[in-house]
């Protein structure tokens, strides 16, 4: 990621220290880029399930570092970190795929051993998702120059953020986007707001400007009037979860979004690094657990005015109740294809199956 | 509609001077209960386009005062005040309706007796606005009890506003809700949050709590999962024109749900007067004019503190662009039907004729 020039991960150790773990504050942004030092795992838990960091990819990131600071401070309470630590959001696989990665390094270890290898292994799964988004970016490349062979500029649709702030660099759906505006493609991008949390008007938004990529916020209501006007050539997302049969759970609305890119010949692509799949899962409605987080993120938005204060304000009736569902499913028959960091493939079992043989078996 | 126990009507004459015309400020709800007093037909257009008041059946109502109180000031200006009122906002149609019918019923009248005539045609409208709604009420309530008689609580989801607040009492979308809960059925309300103005989270949830209707805000996002989880027995929606083929513009994200609905065998009905039938029109998506409004309804939203101060703030990164088309186009096939004031009818163009044989003239 750049800002201001400057590349960055998305969670790091700190410099100065050499231990301590630094991450972006998501809930500051767009208004303020904050740094966090996080010195052990309750930090991280709190971390994650505040969101102050948060993005599938990077969640598991995180998590893998927060298994090192506990580490450093009590290697014995590998098990009970662990599975504290998987608990702080249900939904992306990613979290409980750093977690067991994690395990299975440690728990053979004696303890005196664990916190090394516990940074390396932290480390490793870090290395190994920015290198993996790189791939996907990619693998998704040439699904914007086909179109940008045909016309003068190529609009993409994505919801929620699924960008550098979501990964440790690159970006899962935005890799790709990334990479065609660098390669000189005129691509635009039409960034759904995201409803609850804004993720996609707050800080898609950012990113995108950030690298200087042509955007525009809309509503999460446009997508489909936009889709119906010819508007979109495409719809790329991520993910939190992809099941073995190609069902996508992704953040809420997605599958509205997949809907009408069906209903009007527009392909939809999801973009997932491997850590994504999970293929004990077959029937991603049935099965998925969907979070549920607080209705204030509904009836309640936190934003900056116009002299620069910050300012929480209600929006809903008062006393009016909210629910708050924060992912969807999308059924694979409604996806085009998956972008990975292996390949392009259509969402169907014996194609997720044959890309992956090794978590097939 | 019943305010703190009182009868109201959301357009009507001040009863203390006889001419002036009253509305509810809805820019100002929920958080205030503010009426309005309009003097001529220019605060009357200002307050159609800043949306102080709303609502397809309403705005209809209010130009039609609007251009009563511009005949008591100069009675020969009345093809130049329908002409501007007509234009406040393009994609409603019961506002060209209003006009024409007042145009139809003072253009041959002579000037002095224009003032008189424009007031009685204008009360008119209100009164036939009002009596429509209960009848599209009457007969959109059986579609209620039917699934109340095979289970316990009917689940009805609504996208914007389409209550008393929209029309000149009761409602389109939600006429039949209330009269299914003063009926003693139990029924709960999924209200669509309906960004970028939060019609649904402000005035629906507003309206229905005012009623004492059971009922839960949600994200725009969420409608698909709910009916993907059997959370939705029925979709009602209120629309700004529907065309002789059965085409229903209303608030952009309106033809998402629908999409969803078919998806998931979820009736998707649209409630609508009379007046909102627009017999010139076939190819929906492809004719009716679709109102861009400005981006800062998108990046910007206005609410109260929790210390009660009104503020408005920005949740979209600086700099970021936004786009605000604000209504789109749901297509005849992904209708169930149509609940008029004359009964229940498929969306389709027999069907439409044959109920309205006047207008199919």
């Amino acid at each position: 990621m750049r800002i201001d020039g400057v590349w960055h991960r998305s969670v790091r150790i700190d410099e100065a220290d050499g231990w301590s773990v630094r991450i972006l504050d998501q809930t500051r942004l767009p208004w303020a880029v904050e740094w966090l030092r996080l010195v052990d795992e309750d930090q991280v838990a709190h971390a994650i399930r505040s969101m102050q960091t948060r993005g599938a990819p990077l969640i598991g990131a995180t998590a893998a570092y927060g298994v090192a600071l506990a580490m450093r401070r009590d290697p014995s309470a590998l098990e009970g970190v662990c599975a504290m630590l998987a608990e702080t959001r249900p939904t992306a696989i990613n979290l409980r795929w750093a977690i067991d990665r994690m395990l299975g390094a440690l728990r053979n270890l004696p303890v005196q051993d664990r916190t090394a290898a516990a940074y390396a292994e932290a480390a490793a799964i870090a290395d190994d998702d920015a290198a993996t988004c790189e791939a996907i970016g990619r693998n998704g490349l040439p699904l914007i120059a086909e179109i940008a062979a045909r016309k003068p500029r190529v609009n993409i649709l994505t919801h929620c953020n699924a960008g550098w702030l979501a990964t440790v660099d690159w970006g899962t759906a935005l890799a790709p986007i990334y990479m065609a505006h660098d390669a000189g493609i005129p691509v635009h991008v039409w960034v759904d707001e995201t409803r609850p949390r804004n993720q996609g008007a707050a800080l898609t938004a950012f990113e995108l400007g950030a690298h200087g990529v042509a955007h525009t916020v809309v509503a999460d209501n446009a997508g489909g009037h936009l889709m119906q006007h010819g508007q979109v050539d495409l719809v790329i997302v991520g993910t939190d979860r992809v099941t073995r049969t190609g069902d996508v759970a992704n953040k809420i609305g997605t599958y509205l979004k997949a809907l009408a890119a069906r209903d009007n010949g527009v392909p939809f692509w999801v973009a997932l690094p491997h850590s994504t799949l999970d293929m004990r899962v077959g029937d991603g409605v049935a099965e998925i657990p969907i979070e549920e987080r607080s209705p204030a993120e509904v009836t309640d938005l936190t934003g900056r005015t116009a002299d620069g204060r910050i300012e929480t304000i209600r929006v809903a009736a008062a006393g009016s109740p909210a629910a708050n569902p924060a992912f969807d499913v999308t059924p694979a028959r409604l996806v085009t294809g998956l972008i990975t960091e292996r390949g392009r493939i259509p969402a169907t079992p014996d194609a997720i199956a044959a890309m992956y043989p090794e978590k097939a078996a």
